[in-house]
């Protein structure tokens, strides 16, 4: 490390430190993982910076663990192992936009309300919006998605190409601007989920969305939560091309209130966002809001001013953090199943009594749209018993999500926290994935113990 | 290979051969390229027979080259390396249909229209089609797409996961039925494109779409390419959700009419196809009419019919075998680059400009929404000049694509037509391709010669 360090000093100066208060800050995620402090941190400029700084660590055979803003919840960031933290956040340039091709490039630092607060005047968006505020590198990392995937995808359909520091230090270009190729092996989507563990994204070059002519958000209390489900299940099945379908039960919703100040009733509810000609949102709610009476839905309420929607979504991406905020103090563990949608009514109604049985506080929130759901669980990670119970709960969890042909990651990723399910989930394709990182990754340096 | 041939005969009986014109017929696809045919062919019936074949050819270092049914166009199951030839067509039931979560499992020998005759009953159907009815199987073998790509997506987008016998004949399950997931590398997306270079797949679950409540197809005719063009970049900018937007020119409407007995004028024509509501299907058309008389359209003739619109379409499915025809008798080389919609027109006007300056017969036609069009050039491959002449006029093509942004595949994949190209489109991660085959199959077995 320390020959590391004297080798990297004269190409990164003050931006590779060794100062405890930023490796500690560098050291964890917002999850319940124990935090692990990197030996030091690095923050490069460019694609270039990065090579030499790969290049270096695997000369001296030092672990490299690759960072964007550190909302990561399964461990992804920590540094287990020790090693060199290279922070990409200063690599925060939107190089370029293209309205006509509908695309832009962008530094894996930029985050997701950067890019769209820079696309305001194109009537283009960047439609992959998880609750945090995350870098575009993270996301593309962990393979995330958010609330509106239902309709825009996931990152995985919204990164058209990446450049990528290999393990090696050379600089790798996964795909092109062109909206499909039969090109060779898919890189490109490889390196998406790889969680840093088979190189380090310098450039993402992104799809973007057209603002939609009219955009109509509702949110729609049930009686029960099977109602809404039943609902989003009705919905999707009748091809209604809804932007957003998110669900909150009862104790989500009082935590949003509680946090974000929203004035609902603490009832399951559906929130819901439609995007189209005026025609067409017009049309798509109507039938909506059929359905919804059909299954029990009651007091519609339509956010019609761009304001009041805007309040609407914010509180819906800060319900994590109002979750959390039912037990202030605690750390969290959020988990993640994705079922196919004909399984998500017995999935979240099994997943309840099992709550209920277990004696958690676990408000429910998800993309239900996609058969994605979150318990926000909150635990003392100083208590083995608390983490035992959580663990046994969450393995029942996944076992009903691999029953029912599911994954028990929809969004969040493997990091650390998930790596013990990944043998049930693939079997044999876990060993073709380690065959993957040995061929890419002989030596082993890019974010150890992590996904493989 | 004699030694395999007494291993695998108690296993396949029958469905092992070596007779000379079976061997022949696997031996060639529907392009210009030189046949070259297996040492023997067998027909298994599930995937343990699959791996079967694939451990024992594994044992006896024989090459081993998955077919579907022959309709490829870059070489891809062409035996030049000689070897075991693995028919799948016998693989070809319809394992599992899901309306409640639009998905389907079937084996990889099942066609494309199989499959949508099979779903007539459902209200659903698969959206990829490239002109061939191609088996599932090639068709994600080689990232196949087609005329509704630009709405529904390429295969790429459509299959949710799949079984495949490895190199080794380990049996892999690439992804589940849940429609995300943030769990490890995507070997899903890894194998979908890889020509059975790195397995075979042996079966394939993949979304259906619901049929829409309205369809409604046209044509128009323009005087000039970029007029059609044009119009395309508009709409797709306008965000009209478009089903279809094809472009032949005037040449590929004359070998279309003479073909398929379209009573069009000889003018360069954009077939579209509008999905949607009745309301919503009304308002895209009607918007596209206006693009289409700014930019010069003419001739709006719609297909209201259900039998017109199955007409219209199956000429356009057609219009490679209409192109053929032109010069019956001779080979022909079909090229595929796919460059960033802004690019498009500039793009067809150099190619166009090139073609008659080569003094070639082109017609052009493609799939425009996606910026991806065709050149269907007859050669007489016994030829070394023309041969010579076709290649500098591709390569000059792909030199423009490329730096257009764009690739030298969009659907048609690499085989062994294209793979002098990899390395000016990929660079580096041409390499890393290599790595991943090394790894995967280190013996070398699984399609050599073939894309990488």
């Amino acid at each position: 490390m320390q020959a590391l360090i004297v080798e990297l000093e004269p190409v990164l100066g003050e931006r590779l430190t060794t100062v405890a208060s930023i490796r500690e800050q560098h050291g964890h995620d917002e999850s319940w993982h124990h935090p692990a402090a990197p030996d030091a941190v690095c923050f490069p400029h460019s694609t270039e910076e990065v090579a030499a700084v790969v290049k270096a660590c695997a000369a001296h055979r030092v672990p490299v663990i690759p960072y964007g803003v550190g909302t990561s919840i399964e461990g992804q960031v920590i540094a287990d192992h020790g090693g060199l933290c290279v922070d990409l956040s200063q690599m925060n340039a939107i190089l370029a936009v293209r309205p006509e091709d509908m695309d832009a490039t962008v530094q894996p630092g930029v985050t997701r309300t950067q890019l769209n607060t820079d696309l305001r005047a194109t009537g283009l968006f960047f439609s992959v919006d998880p609750g945090a505020d995350a870098s575009m590198g993270g996301m593309a990392s962990t393979r995330a998605s958010g609330t509106n995937t239902v309709r825009y995808g996931t990152i995985r359909d919204n990164v058209l190409a990446m450049t990528v520091v290999m393990p090696d230090g050379r600089v790798v270009r996964t795909g092109s601007r062109a909206r499909k190729s039969a090109a060779g092996y898919d890189l490109n989507h490889l390196m998406i989920g790889a969680e840093g563990t088979l190189g380090i994204i310098t450039e993402l070059t992104v799809k973007l969305h057209g603002l939609p002519e009219a955009i109509s958000s509702a949110t729609v209390a049930f009686d029960d939560v099977a109602g809404a489900v039943n609902t989003v299940i009705a919905s999707i099945q009748y091809g209604i091309p809804m932007a957003r379908i998110e669900l909150m039960d009862a104790l989500a919703m009082r935590a949003v209130k509680a946090f974000s100040g929203l004035d609902h009733a603490e009832k399951p509810t559906l929130f819901l966002e439609f995007h189209g000609t005026h025609a067409g949102v017009k049309e798509q709610a109507e039938i909506m809001a059929e359905l919804c009476q059909e299954f029990g839905g009651s007091d519609f309420a339509w956010a019609t001013q761009e304001e009041e929607r805007n309040a609407l979504w914010q509180a819906r991406h800060d319900a994590a953090y109002a979750a959390k905020a039912l037990r202030p103090g605690m750390e969290f563990l959020a988990t993640d199943i994705c079922v196919p949608i004909s399984q998500l009514a017995e999935c979240i109604e099994a997943t309840q009594a099992d709550v209920a049985e277990s004696g958690l506080v676990a408000p429910l929130l998800g993309h239900v749209g996609d058969g994605n759901f979150h318990l926000v669980v909150a635990v003392d990670r100083d208590s083995e018993e608390e983490l035992e119970t959580l663990a046994a709960f969450n393995q029942r969890l996944i076992d009903r999500a691999l029953a029912a042909g599911g994954t028990c990651t929809g969004e969040h990723g493997i990091g650390t926290g998930k790596r013990a399910y990944m043998e049930a989930e693939h079997g044999e394709g876990w060993a073709v994935m380690r065959a993957i990182k040995a061929a890419l990754d002989p030596l082993g340096i890019m974010n150890p113990g992590k996904l493989v």
